[in-house]
């Protein structure tokens, strides 16, 4: 895969979190840059011998590691963050959130991407998978700001939508927008059904087809609740993944978010067939949507990533808040301080990001994987001693420690400066939400 | 109660979150501050013209709100943050925990204590209650670094303690620090054995009385575990608030820390004796304590604060993120997305507390309360757009948004500088703890 052999840049740290097949950690360790690509991992004195003439960014007390991945989110929601919280699913939905999403423009879902956007770059989330409405807007956002992501127009079997009068326009969007990022070395596009109980058999069918004719991935919600899997049931005579199933939906090319209501079956079902997972603590908890059997799914097989969800739903996208609540919910849900451990957690956010986003040059920092990583300052004081440093990233940090982000070799912030986007005008044209919010 | 009618300094911002009785949030407010205490509360544009004179701190787009009080820690435990998770509790005390604490000096203690104390003042904290062994570290270094704090000497029936050989050098101990400590403006004594499985009934009347001869305050670990209950059963015939209601233990000078396994006569009787009660969400889910009932206990009129436990548990002494997981506990739990709203959480931390700390002047912002109180910068993309500025700082903050910390009316912190400690020098010395940890 490499095609430059001479180093840029030279990032060396305290610290070098590999997250490789045997998680090595290198202290006073280095990371070398070739384009878009890592070169090299090592310790920093021996890289920095053999490239000499690289540009030197010597991070000092901090930890470099793989961009944290958010493979469940729906960006264009920063809008309505605190907007309605503490209520019931459907109160909140159809008394406080449906009513505003009606009166979204392409503008404004675009301006609340490029908030998230800014929001996740500062956190250290290098990549993320989402699903919205009006999307062309949050393509249009992740090019812009330089991310890496999956993005794909949710679809429900109502139509006329913000985006499509019906189907037919729906599909012909796809195929235009899979011409138009075709080959753009950072954005992909998904498909994405919203969810069993919103679609009918023949759309969720059509939809997949048409992610295997556009080279698509294919991602929808399911199993978010007790309450959606009694819906399925009643509806088409199946749990909602083995209705998945039997409409030929599971495969390596699906991510599928949330799972929380999965049993034994449902589980081998999604590891047979090389299906994707993604595990959204954070909402779930806040939503009341139940515990998904993550450390079941993982000793399956099944590749989970983690994810944010929206922020109307978290309040925030931060993925580094999201691994320490992956364990600690766990933990206090299985009553065992052995579950899913630091590690399990910071995998999640990494490894299996890669794999919910179908990339498998993502995830590690490794010679030949995409150069997207962040730095973490160790010198707050939440961030001291450091016994273990994987322990002080997932239960100690605040994702506040983050002063580098760099994704595609290309450093999208650096200590407090946003190098991709205008952060102050951002900030002034994000006022413009609130009296949105109240028209 | 105030003394001085002269305001010394006037902080505006564009939001004053009050947290008087009516919960009152002032746009484009101003505090203004008479020596150590809150002279007046209202709007910029009329406290500008009613104090000409005084010293103006203009905050622009930040929310000034009560100091956030942890009520109940182990600070010096940052020294052991990150040394040993995802074990079981046994393992991990005996093992991993009890080892270290062996090898204590009161150096180190002091160490960790001003480094919780700096991590604590970054983060928005301005007092806490306290409980640990070599203590007289603990006060020193929060009358060094201008914290308001209840501290207490640990007691168990075992000796010798690393600072007492025995129950009456204990006491000793206890009479000398009331002697010492009396009339101090932010610091005040606990008499604190460690819980009712490490005591005996004779030892815990001791404390009582002493706790009421000497002038402070009583505070026990209490119904941490469902464990915990089982063996006071089996050695006292009696549920753990029953059997320290039968010692006399239950008052408004007391207050219970956990409190996980508690029922409705056990919560009846905390609420009918006016004693105190602290939630330690983060603790509880990372060892797998069990989930208190919060909800059950403020509706039945207990006074709830709230608490991070030690670092080695937590990994962390950031209230913000305590009360984010406080409402999310609660919700998941009960899957309920009504549980444990934003406010509630935020008055655990605030009013709740005032009563575990035993301080009428703590917790609101209103004229004649000590001023004690900090200010979110609402600018960080995680903070925007406010719809309802209370949500964003329970769900959406970071706690690393802090950046102005008040004590007494004495500035602790101000946009990243320490004003009463060389976080520096601190920064440096700390890392002496893994040097520690590993011998």
């Amino acid at each position: 895969m490499l095609d430059n052999y001479t180093c840029d840049t030279l990032y060396t740290a305290d610290y070098i979190i590999t997250q490789n097949d045997s998680r090595d950690i290198i202290e006073h360790g280095a990371l070398a840059i070739a384009g878009n690509q890592i070169l090299s991992v090592g310790h920093a004195d021996i890289l920095t011998i053999l490239y000499p003439d690289a540009r030197r960014v010597d991070l000092g007390r901090a930890a470099i590691m793989p961009g944290l991945i958010n493979s469940h989110t729906h960006i264009p929601m920063s809008l309505l963050r605190g907007f309605s919280d503490d209520k019931a699913l459907m109160d909140w939905l159809t008394q406080d959130i449906f009513p505003q999403e009606a009166k979204l423009t392409p503008e404004l879902v675009e301006l609340g991407s490029l908030f998230s956007l800014a929001e996740m770059i500062r956190s250290g989330t290098t990549a993320f998978y989402d699903m919205y409405m009006l999307e062309r807007s949050v393509f249009r956002a992740a090019d812009r700001l330089g991310m890496r992501a999956v993005i794909g127009e949710s679809i429900t079997q109502y139509f006329p939508s913000l985006s499509c009068r019906d189907a037919e326009a729906y599909f012909d969007l796809v195929r235009a927008q899979a011409f138009e990022w075709m080959n753009h070395p950072r954005i992909r596009q998904a498909v994405v059904p919203h969810a069993p109980y919103t679609t009918t058999p023949e759309l969720l069918q059509q939809c997949y087809a048409l992610a295997e004719e556009t080279g698509s991935f294919f991602g929808m919600h399911l199993a978010e609740t007790r309450n959606e899997t009694e819906t399925c049931l009643s509806r088409f005579g199946k749990r909602p993944v083995d209705y998945c199933a039997s409409l030929g939906l599971l495969s390596p090319i699906s991510t599928f978010f949330h799972l929380v209501d999965v049993n034994e079956d449902d589980i081998a079902q999604l590891a047979d067939t090389g299906s994707c997972a993604v595990h959204n603590p954070a909402s779930n908890m806040k939503l009341a949507s139940g515990v998904a059997p993550v450390e079941a799914m993982l000793n399956r097989g099944v590749r989970v990533g983690l994810g944010t969800d929206g922020p109307a739903s978290n309040n925030a996208q931060n993925m580094i808040r999201e691994m320490y609540l992956a364990s600690l919910l766990q933990k206090a849900h299985r009553l065992s301080p052995t579950a899913c451990p630091a590690q399990t957690a910071l995998d999640m956010a990494t490894r299996g990001g890669a794999a919910a986003l179908h990339d498998p040059y993502l995830g590690t920092l490794e010679p030949g994987m995409r150069a997207d990583f962040i730095a973490l300052d160790l010198n707050a004081p939440n961030m001291q001693p450091v016994h273990h440093i994987v322990s002080n990233i997932v239960y100690a940090a605040t994702g506040a420690e983050n002063r580098l982000t760099v994704v595609d070799g290309k450093e999208l912030y650096r200590d407090g400066r946003f190098l991709t986007c205008d952060y102050d005008a951002l900030l002034s044209e994000i006022q413009q939400a609130r009296i949105w919010a109240q028209k």
